[in-house]
């Protein structure tokens, strides 16, 4: 046979010459038949045309390379040998399967194509050979309507419209109903169709078929079906498909024939038993069609103990020589077993951790490849109850089906729909389990937030109110589901044409987005499993990079401690000013700050001035400055009270977390978010104030019963008209265009100086006061949002301030540690400046995403990102992989800065990027220090992170 | 004399002796005494202690260090031999003056003690000598009125309470009244006072008087005032003041005596003739206090014509000496002329050009010495608005009329009375335009000043410091109008029988002088002066950066080219959408828009789904796709129909500005800001809808009468509340939390790809058309907002799509290239591959700004960037001037990536900053092609841009 130049390869492997490993060039399916052949195994033989052969042809114009017709009859002769039959041979015929394979199995491409080789003559020897005309026929028909369909376009309903008049006619329901003769008039039926269709007779030479069909499998590599999954799933396509060809065996010869597929563990489970299904007396299509029920595999244990025993030997060889859980098929002709395939198993996450553990003390995988192998995200369904994945797949194409949402913390619920936090606390306290639905949630939700099974909102991305308080809580979460028409007002909710109204049952997985009506049987995992537990173990001890978490409070950091966590990279103070009984106190001091510290500075100018007066000015200047001191007093006084009220319940909260993490590091950030996230919304009061002026105009009798709803709704009784105006006045006064890009993050540390001071004192004395009971209290403190050396010195003197008022004070030593949050560009190109008095840093990459990219995520994930992925602009949501290739980038810059100027800098992530595999194996390339993620998302971090590190040895792990 | 090793220099220098331009060691006064000495121009004799020495005293402790003592002496003892006079001698003895004279004149220092070396002899000896008993007295009072002020601490105001009572019992009102014996009561009151104050007697001992002095001198530097002075300029604190020590001669020794400030060209308008103030018989220290009005400097011509003559060659010789125009301060003694100081005068910035292109013409500088020297800046004043003429005329002829004052700093300016510089820096940030109004200035009103629309002063002449410093500044400034009567308590001044309070409006004309109540309409000016124009010719030889002009009509085209761009480099495409007849189409696409363009989408995956269904959903897919079709039909066409009528708008729109750019590349930025910003205002409609619902619950009446109000209000008489709600809805599914992050700039022409092809099809219509008829048009399209290869690739290949059709429907071929706005700061670290497709870059420093430091500009402005720059976080606004250290290492990053990949890349800038100097320069050296600016900024830029080329080779050039 001649090679063409082009190929790098030869054209064509049998099974036993080819080369198991090398799926590239022979397919997924060629490889697996030809490692198994070389393992002695039963496979009928065979042989596969490569993958280059593919794109050969298509680069030439669809035409066979040189050689390969003579390439495929030396090959046939091959298998007419090992066979002892003949390709054609109207007494003796060999048929085959024609099949295609690809190294990445993909749906869209020609399949597969049974019986090729049958012809008038053939068929005619196959009865004789088989004795049962019946069958014959039955194959003969088989093979047009699978040539008829792949090869010449026919639709397949057209071949089974005609059978249904058949068997209608013939007064039959099912296709084994039908005599021997029937099927000869079948096939001749079919064979007119094909003639009408086609306008040529349908091909009886046997290698006009087979040349045919192996046409077909190349054509179908670009048929617009694989194109269009290829695009969609990022397959490169320049890669072919191979062809496989391969002697038929029949499993549909009589009750010592079957066919079957089956996993070498339990796949479900991971429990290491034999499970599969098996058919008596059937071809494999036919287990796969579900048109008859298999058994399980036991039953072949009864029915052919012997050939059961030789299959499980190679199952078990198969595993042993794969080293990996195998999925095989197989086919028993006439008590003969032989082996059809075999590849790796899809495992659940639960199984795949199971199987890695015993597989390594069986002595068959190392604890390095038992890591390798698991995929990371996977480990997400570990820890969060999720739905029985059968039913809720098929409610969702039912008409139970309402929506999807955003995914915003993962996990699955069941309840019923309520719309209020308030009646969410109620109905939780009659013992129901409820799904809180509203437009939005604001921090005044938070208590009802807190006892709900799930929570679903219609609008906010990833970084809504609901979100954020979800996935630290570890509730179920769907927002932006923007198919809901929620009315408050009347309590109910109109999503695909159906109205929900309160109490209805709703279930929503906040892993995919999906939100179906009524319950879904849940599966709760029973925490980390021992097994899990013991992966990860060896995991920590391949990991390079520490794993922190975010937490807020004792529980979440308790939490944390147990999935494996050794220090807090992420505590937010904010979550803290949001609690119910604190929110008034926090308000009260936002609504004064911005005055008492306008007129402390205007002081601190007058004071200036005066130094700075001539002599005749001076008298002028001390009065202008008297006149700044009387102003202030009240406002001062009133804004160090709230401060004074907010101490000891910040300290409070920082002696539980500090205590919870005895012995390790705690970063606390200081006050992040824009002031006004902590007033009461803008719109609503809007609408208040406009509804009280006009019901006014109206008279009394309208204006006090708005008012007394106006009241109720806000519960104070007090409230007045002028109240709310003062108060929307105040709100309108802090409102801003672009919050994220506004009055927050240290910046609210340098004009409101005084709040930044009230925390840095909190920490130190729930630290001090610790470390005199005996407690190891190891606080850092961290500024948010740092872009300027100037910034960062400013507030390291602030703490270093406070904190050494509070040693003096306490006379208690305490070891902390000052940094920032790198979460700006700016603060990236500074590193080398930060670190003159930032001590460690921390990534924040969800701001530094926002700010690098320029996009809001609130606002982005709702409406360009989905339409950048469709459109391929993005591979992916930058916030949730990290964009190494823009972000990383300023990431890198940073890290080789920071070190520049401090060798031994600690850095860190606390983005939600800490939680994510293949953000998490970037960070191991910059060489960071640690990464910190929510608790739930630590097992993920610890095994993601020892994955990065063995790649460093083997380029072959996969993160994720 | 000993030399203190610490010290480089010789402590002392005769003015004969020292460098005259060494400042840094002899303090600006001293350097200017030793040279004009070296000239042999007539200057009282005297010696400089160094500004090292007064650093040396702080140092080691207020202490002289060793041998200065002794060398005081020696250098008073040249003085001695060259007055022929003796220090502190009864028959012959010489006085002498002490001055501070740092590097940069300062405001705080110890100032002046004149008439040092009197005593109860000495004073003897001069009236002896002068023959006139009531001078000497005279001036001993003064010695010991400002050694009491300055070296004693005691507050010049408990003398002058002393003189006053003493003029009171003596029945007289000016000092000059005072007899020679009641003078030398005086002495005698003033000396008890001082030793009632400082518990000793006034010294006696001259060389005390004078070591006492200079140690004044020297802790003056620390004062108060001096420190937080420089604390606000930043001013290093280790530059240290010289002391200068000089005989004093006296201007007011009779009628053929006299003292003077002139300037060797007029300051104000640039013409090359003398002009100054002159006082008979009168000590230098009147002139500055205007307490006598002075005479015109002519005035001197007339009483003393040879005096004159010296002093107007001496005035010549100094201005050819130094090459500059000098501002001298002199004192005639007995018909002698002796000069005090010497410095380059202030000028503005009309006058400065002048002389600079003046001089050029005189051959006493080089054209690069002319550019060299004008402030950037500056040239901003050359294109000062001026009134209506018409108008003020009308306005001075009515009851609107104040007064007039000394024109004293040109251009015109209204705003709102405010009196005190606080007050001024307050109003104006809250957005209040203000007027400066005072009896007098002084350095401490500078940071008041400096924010003002425009300065009127009651008192004071031309060379006062109110009109220094608004000429400097470009302020609008009339000085000395004395008709206001100015109540600084009551904030309030009476004029014209009048009482203006504060916050009333007027407006002053600082050109003619004129004073009116209320606004008068401003001018732009649309031209350059004739010498600006050939200086900025000048300048556009020596310049490397190309000057585009940010404009969006031709209107404004046309005037950028008048100002000397020479393309456009931001033509913003929206600003045509918001105008009035086109908004109300605007608005309907955009509420069509998100529609039509998801169900397209849907329609795209409906199609894609088709292809990839199986043979049994074919049907299924299908009909979903011909569902989608039909629900697309209806707002597609509205789409496409709002599109069509928008389309010959904008390319009318584009045709008028390639028109007016002909042979000019015309940068055209493809849509930009979110949609919403088009749409009626959110809160608005809340309110409006808010409203009619509660009124709707009072009854018809009510709801009538508010729905009416609605309509004329929205000035749509059919809309009803349903209509209202749905706008709403509208409104708010397209609002967003943070608009400047969120669905804008290139993400709108991905999300809403038709709206770009619109707009790309107008541009080339536009441009082929004009190929047509023979116009030179060259569009460049910009796309806005890049951040990823994708996006730019994928806007690229739209625009050549589009681009390629309208060139084959037009048969016109038309060069045009496709480019992108830099950002973001993903932009700049992607560059490389950005400028795969990108055929050029234009810096988006506004936007750059805000990703990279995270500050939106409408929040960060009015709250913490004043704080940030007065706790000295920030040295400036970074919207202002280029934050080169941080955004500008981005930008750099992006050209060198930019050119890596495409070597003749054209890249410029389109930000605000691109007319501002310092960010100019700074481009300079990022070799970009060209800078591009708002048209009244292009001067500007033109002379910075050929500053920043000088620059590089001679690096004592000041940008700005």
């Amino acid at each position: 046979m001649t090679q063409p130049a082009a190929l790098a390869h030869k054209m064509i492997y049998a099974f036993e010459q080819g080369d198991g490993k090398d799926k590239a060039l022979l397919g997924g399916k060629g490889a697996g038949l030809a490692e198994m052949t070389r393992l002695g195994i039963p496979v009928p033989p065979g042989f596969t045309i490569t993958t280059e052969v593919c794109m050969e042809y298509n680069r030439i114009g669809k035409k066979f390379p040189d050689g390969l017709l003579d390439g495929i009859r030396e090959s046939m002769g091959e298998i007419e040998r090992k066979m002892n039959k003949k390709f054609g041979d109207p007494k003796n015929p060999l048929l085959v399967s024609v099949r295609s394979g690809a190294k990445i199995s993909m749906p869209g491409m020609m399949d597969t194509v049974l019986n090729l080789g049958l012809n008038d003559e053939t068929v005619k020897g196959l009865a004789e050979l088989t004795g049962d005309e019946r069958f014959a026929h039955d194959a003969f028909r088989r093979f047009i309507q699978m040539f008829g369909d792949v090869v010449l376009g026919i639709p397949k309903r057209t071949f089974e419209h005609l059978l249904k008049d058949i068997k209608k006619a013939a007064g039959v329901k099912n296709d084994n109903e039908l005599s021997a003769a029937q099927l000869k008039d079948v096939v001749a039926k079919y064979r007119a169709l094909v003639e009408k269709e086609t306008g040529k007779a349908f091909p009886m030479d046997v290698y006009d078929q087979l040349n045919r069909a192996v046409a077909a499998v190349f054509d179908s590599w670009n048929n617009p079906r694989a194109i269009v999954y290829r695009n969609k799933e990022n397959i490169p396509h320049d890669m072919g498909t191979a062809v496989n060809v391969q002697s038929m065996v029949f499993g549909n010869m009589g009750d010592d024939c079957g066919t079957g597929v089956a996993f070498t563990r339990d796949c479900s489970t991971g429990k290491n038993e034999l499970v599969g299904d098996f058919l008596l007396n059937a071809q494999g299509e036919d287990v796969v069609a579900g048109i008859r029920t298999p058994y399980h595999i036991d039953e072949m244990k009864r029915l052919m103990p012997e050939t059961y025993k030789q299959f499980t030997d190679i199952a078990d060889r198969l595993e042993k020589h794969y080293r990996h859980t195998q999925d095989v098929e197989f086919t028993i002709e006439k008590g003969r077993l032989f082996m059809l395939q075999t590849r790796t198993a899809k495992r659940t996450a639960m199984a795949a951790v199971k199987i890695a553990v015993d597989q390594v003390h069986e002595g068959l995988i190392s604890k390095e490849e038992a890591v390798a192998r698991i995929q990371a995200s996977q480990l997400d369904q570990l820890l969060h109850p999720y739905f029985n994945q059968v039913e809720m797949e098929a409610a969702i194409k039912s008409d139970r089906y309402l929506a999807k949402g955003i995914p915003a913390s993962p996990g699955a619920a069941s309840g019923e729909i309520v719309f209020e936090a308030n009646d969410a606390v109620e109905k939780v306290e009659q013992g129901h389990k409820v799904i809180l639905v509203r437009p939005e949630t604001t921090p005044d939700d938070a208590h009802g937030m807190v006892v709900v099974e799930g929570i679903l909102t219609s609008t906010g991305g990833p970084t809504s109110h609901a979100a954020l308080v979800a996935r630290g809580w570890g509730i179920p979460c769907i927002v932006g589901c923007e198919a809901l028409e929620i009315d408050l007002d009347r309590k109910q909710v109109k999503v695909n044409g159906r109205v929900l109204k309160e109490g209805e049952l709703i279930s929503l997985d906040g892993t995919s987005g999906q939100v179906v009506s009524g319950t879904v049987t849940l599966i709760k995992p029973e925490k980390l499993s021992d097994e899990a537990a013991k992966l990860l173990s060896w995991a920590d001890g391949f990991r390079k990079l520490g794993i922190y978490a975010n937490a807020d409070n004792p529980r979440d950091a308790q939490r944390a401690r147990a999935f494996g966590a050794h220090g807090i990279g992420l505590c937010r103070t904010e979550h803290m000013f949001m609690e119910r009984d604190r929110l008034p106190i926090v308000q009260r001091m936002i609504l004064v700050a911005p005055e008492a510290e306008r007129l402390k500075r205007a002081l601190l100018r007058a004071e200036d001035a005066l130094e700075e007066a001539k002599e005749g000015e001076k008298a002028h200047a001390e009065a202008a400055l008297n006149k700044l001191r009387a102003d202030l007093a009240t406002p001062w006084a009133e804004y160090e009270e709230t401060l004074g009220k907010l101490l000891p319940i910040q300290r409070e909260d920082f002696r539980g977390i500090l205590k919870a993490m005895e012995g390790h590091w705690v970063i606390i950030r200081l006050l992040d978010p824009p002031l006004h996230e902590f007033l009461p919304s803008h719109d609503e009061l809007l609408q208040d104030v406009t509804s009280l002026h006009v019901a006014k105009r109206s008279g009394d009798d309208l204006f006090h019963k708005v008012l007394a709803e106006v009241r109720e709704k806000r519960e104070n009784p007090q409230a007045t008209l002028d109240d709310m105006e003062h108060l929307l006045a105040r709100v309108r006064a802090l409102r801003e265009m672009n919050p994220m890009l506004g009055l927050r993050v240290c910046r609210l540390g340098i004009v409101y100086p005084q709040v930044y001071r009230m925390q840095v004192r909190a920490i130190m004395e729930a630290a001090c006061s610790l470390v005199k009971e005996g407690v190891d209290a190891r606080p850092e403190i961290m500024i948010p949002g740092v872009g300027l050396e100037e910034e960062m010195a400013f507030m390291r003197s602030l703490v270093d301030d406070v904190a050494q008022e509070v040693i003096k004070e306490t006379g208690v030593q305490v070891k902390y540690k000052v940094g920032t949050m790198v979460e700006l560009p700016r603060a990236c190109v500074a590193a080398g400046d930060l670190a003159k008095t930032a001590e460690f840093f921390s990534f924040g990459t969800n701001d530094l995403t926002q700010t690098t990219l320029g996009y809001s995520r609130d606002d982005a994930a709702g409406t360009f990102i989905p339409v950048y992925i469709e459109k391929k602009i993005l591979a992916r949501d930058p916030f949730a992989v990290l964009d190494t290739e823009g972000v990383g980038q300023l990431m890198k810059m940073a890290v080789e800065r920071g070190r520049a100027t401090r060798v031994d800098m600690e850095i860190g992530i606390c983005g939600e990027h800490g939680g994510e595999p293949i953000s998490v194996a970037f960070c191991h390339t910059l060489n960071l220090n640690y990464v910190s993620c929510s608790p739930y998302r630590v097992p993920i971090a610890r095994l993601a992170a020892a994955k990065a590190a063995l790649r460093d040895k083997d380029p072959s792990v996969q993160i994720d």
